[in-house]
């Protein structure tokens, strides 16, 4: 079988990620590869960190981009934050809180599960309580977004409640960096990972990753070697670390990282507070569009995130076939419900460059020519 | 301070990867994005399979690319195939034979190390002593083609005295895929790994990864799951299998795979045998070059990677003052020694689209000139 170049068609993605791409950041990512050591490449990641503690909110040197996805900036944190028999205050209400728990028990570490229900945003009143149970935890580990569900957690009152217990805590942000307010160094935030492909609108397969002091103090103090050699956080500082020589630790994704640093450029030129207006923005259109189907959300208002809408697929719709027919028909794709609501929701991305008006048009009169 | 997009120089890339990048891979990379559930990408992926089959000459099911550079591509191995308490006998002859005793140690296991000096290749005697005197062994690992030395080793015939003994085999293809003959199904060998960034002429950033049936079987009868959940094959299968609805692990680097697909389909168009031998004649004619200006190579002839030259520096020259010459007057990138080598060897790459008559003369000509 003679096999040709793959030439994918132009999707417009509101799904839960990857996110439409910026066009400037497909340009970027196909510049001319250069060495991982190129004193060049070195001058950019170091621009590439700047840009990486604007979106992140924080001065913590210790910001980078992890090569690989989000998954991996998950499993980065928890492999050198957790040690053999360390309690974890683990809170789950979807798919990626439960990822975290099984991160944790790979680490030999014991998960103190704070559950709500799918759909729901963290409660603060659990996490105090598993923390005063747990007098021996040393981290709370929760999704400030949840990419299954769209409930947003606050992220400023379960990090208070960590710290008053001494504990760190470890915070997914893969949804959340870029779409909604995120501020690592005011709310105290002490391991942060994100993803490349969702609000940021660059490609998927990085993981932007920052560490606080207290975070960096942990790892320094560990009394074991980390898991994972690839992933070991105090070998990768002394490639990203600004001083002097830069020792090679692996060879980083260039490419990715060129298309990483244009879409932070574009980020900073928008403005952080720009684009989460304009992500509320773009939501209320598309929420307004869609009640008028009859459409209802997963998620309470009060903790509803604009960049992703879940929402019950209308009773008696064929879930398959309505999605094909919008990615068929109309070159569009919206995301499946995840774990308990694969079935029962859609997910629908308003992400980073997919957050635009001509965006919410197509969806919507896309979305009313299906069902009818 | 205002940053802005950052513009890439056009290097000539000759050192230990990034090679230089088929022009025709940069486009696949830049084309538009589509979700990694999408049918048409699913499609993609299936392609993906059969060429990195061609590429391993393997008709190994399981043939993947690691989402992540080769660092984790040998972790996936390790992770996978290791189990603590295992003992692993680890062929060291330079930087990336140590890394895999890192690995090793890091998965709980034991490792047996089995020693030649740099440059070079591993003894196949010395690896049947230790299998000899170590019967508990149930893996050995070593580099095929070590990225640090240059020097290539007998993986046939290691592979045959681990089967001898039971033992199943991890090796470290990345510099040799698609740069020198790598038969995984004809030498029996399990657990194979590579980068995409070396003789694939694919941008950084992936790891190709093959397991034999043999490997499966130890995977599915581990007793406790791998400790990384990121690199956990088991559920990566559940992905990347040909066979009916793929569950969702991780986002796949979309983009990237586009790249290393249109990298796979060059080097399927040339065909892997003329490749090799494209190596092999670029390599003859680089030798010839480098050894009218007096230089002399790290490794015997014998065992000596045509796309990666170790050449020992001359008396007395600046090795930092003529590589940044080369890379500023020349945009012309050589590599640096690594460990052991390093300020005393150059690696010099012909790697995939490297190995082109105009780089070599290029190389000769620039290298003659700085060190006059």
């Amino acid at each position: 079988m003679t096999i040709g170049s793959f030439i994918p068609p132009q999707r417009t993605l509101m799904g839960p990620g990857p996110s439409d791409i910026y066009p400037q950041v497909l340009q970027a990512l196909s510049r001319p590869t250069i060495g991982h050591l190129d004193p060049l490449f070195i001058g950019m990641m170091d621009e590439l960190k700047q840009l990486l503690q604007y979106a992140f909110q924080t001065q913590n040197p210790f910001t980078i981009a992890v090569s690989a996805p989000g998954s991996a900036g998950m499993e980065a944190c928890f492999v050198n934050l957790v040690e053999p028999g360390d309690t974890v205050i683990v809170c789950r209400n979807g798919v990626f809180g439960d990822r975290m728990r099984e991160n944790v028990e790979r680490c030999g570490g014991i998960a103190v599960m704070v559950d709500n229900a799918w759909g729901e945003p963290v409660d603060p009143a659990l996490v105090a309580e598993a923390l005063t149970a747990h007098p021996e935890a040393s981290i709370v580990a929760f999704v400030h977004a949840e990419t299954s569900t769209g409930a947003l957690s606050d992220a400023e009152a379960i990090a208070k409640l960590a710290r008053q217990h001494d504990c760190l805590t470890i915070v997914d942000a893969v949804t959340s960096l870029g779409g909604v307010p995120l501020l690592v160094d005011e709310w105290q935030l002490d391991a942060v990972y994100s993803g490349s492909q969702k609000c940021l609108s660059c490609v998927p397969g990085l993981s932007p990753l920052t560490f606080s002091a207290r975070a960096i103090e942990k790892i320094q103090a560990r009394k074991t070697p980390a898991q994972s050699w690839f992933l070991d956080q105090s070998l990768v500082l002394g490639y990203w670390s600004g001083e002097g020589k830069r020792s090679y630790h692996h060879t980083a994704p260039v490419n990715s990282l060129y298309a990483l640093h244009e879409a932070l450029v574009l980020l900073k030129n928008e403005g952080l507070e720009q684009a989460w207006q304009r992500h509320r923005d773009m939501h209320q259109t598309l929420r307004a569009g869609l009640e008028a189907l009859g459409i209802t959300f997963v998620v309470d208002e009060a903790h509803r995130l604009p960049q992703l809408n879940a929402v019950y697929i209308p009773e008696g719709v064929d879930d398959a076939a309505i999605r094909a027919r919008l990615l068929n028909d109309y070159n569009l794709e919206i995301g499946a419900g995840l774990g308990a609501l694969a079935g029962k929701a859609w997910r629908i991305g308003l992400m980073g460059y997919a957050a635009r008006r001509e965006n919410v048009a197509l969806c919507l009169r896309a979305l009313e020519t299906c069902l009818k």
